[in-house]
């Protein structure tokens, strides 16, 4: 399944023990109440706190044999008004959302300066930022790199290689967009890889301070994660 | 000054007695608190609760001598993050946010299906209207009528005739946006108008039902106004 979500009011994607609310328990919950079977997705993106998404990608297995559509509007009829299902499709056993992924993509929205209206699903430079320099730095993530530095994960067995096949930013309206497609990404690193290029685009830290991230994994102890409110995990491909 | 906000959780910009949350009484609130004085602020339009702004546009009067500047950052660090003072500026104690208003201008934004993230900001018709038959419904509001029947106001010594000067429909990316703008809106207009164009395009009411109720000032009974998450007051001209 296909799933849209404003992640503002969620504990990230992942399900939590106790009555921490979460995007992947609520599904659950739900798909749970409807199939009257406990159910288990995996998502292919796990999204931090406060992070949305436009095509997260879920998939799960049931012994239910109710019709997908009608699977589907009940599960919307019952969920929160700020998680979607939009869509829903029955694949091969050996199908798994997370590790048949070939790509995502993120795009992170930036405000100028905060709005009322905006602010809920962008984050903001306090200012105007150098987007020419922040796309040479953009340009630099591309192809196979070590992004250790930017990200709070503690290496798991894949280790910290990321493959970025697409990152720049471009004008939407009101807003700056940064899009950037990996094979994989670390915990927290679209924002912190934003946080850098925001702090380089704003003249509060070098061009050679953020690559030399890139190449010896160190961190400028006062970098923190771009604001969640600002990145959507974008779309999926298998 | 000019003003920013969004309406989903405040009932109306009006202030009311008692607890009730408003966007005028948030930002008396914050004003008094900041010069010290009571301060009475009259806004340019009077949008329902739910209703959202780009540009509404207050006035008021106060003894203090604080800067502008000044007063305007206390007053954002003060109010809630979903109202914004965009601007501040001095003006001749003849000028009224309302009566000195000589248009205003209105934008529905309207999505075909319900999505977890946009639907904060827009009213949905559950459907693909017929947005061609809906710019001919707005273009025969353009000119002086009386729309009595699209609106729940009993009328006041004004009347309930008002003058658009543009009223149509284009497509804005995932959205459909109504843009409207008239010398003044009777309460509630807005969304009478739309919800009217949106039966019309989706082929539950008809073209001559639609146009009668603008000579005969009649309105059907099932016709209520649109969701007003999808209205943003956009700008009022002076």
């Amino acid at each position: 399944m296909q799933i849209e979500y404003d992640g503002t009011d969620y504990s990230g994607w992942q399900r939590q023990p106790g009555d921490v609310v979460t995007v992947q328990g609520e599904i659950e919950r739900v798909l749970g109440r409807i199939t009257q079977e406990p159910v288990s997705i995996d998502g292919a993106g796990r999204t931090d706190r406060g992070v949305h998404a436009r095509g997260q990608v879920a998939s799960f297995a049931v012994a239910s044999e109710m019709p997908l559509g009608r699977m589907m509007h009940s599960a919307n009829s019952l969920l929160p008004s700020t998680i979607r299902i939009t869509s829903m499709r029955q694949v091969p056993e050996s199908f798994h959302a997370r590790f048949s992924a070939t790509s995502r993509e993120y795009r992170y929205v930036l405000l100028e300066r905060p709005s009322a209206i905006d602010s809920r699903f962008a984050g903001c430079s306090h200012g105007k930022p150098d987007v020419v320099l922040m796309n040479r730095l953009a340009a630099m993530l591309v192809g196979t790199h070590d992004f250790a530095a930017f990200s709070k994960e503690t290496p798991d067995q894949q280790g910290t290689l990321c493959t970025v096949t697409e990152a720049r930013w471009y004008r939407s309206g009101r807003f700056h967009v940064f899009r950037i497609e990996a094979n994989r990404f670390l915990r927290s690193m679209v924002r912190f890889l934003v946080a850098g290029m925001i702090e380089v685009g704003m003249g509060r830290l070098s061009e050679e301070e953020f690559s030399r991230m890139l190449v010896d994994g160190g961190r400028p102890a006062s970098l923190v994660p771009a604001d969640p409110a600002g990145l959507f995990l974008w779309k999926v491909r298998y």
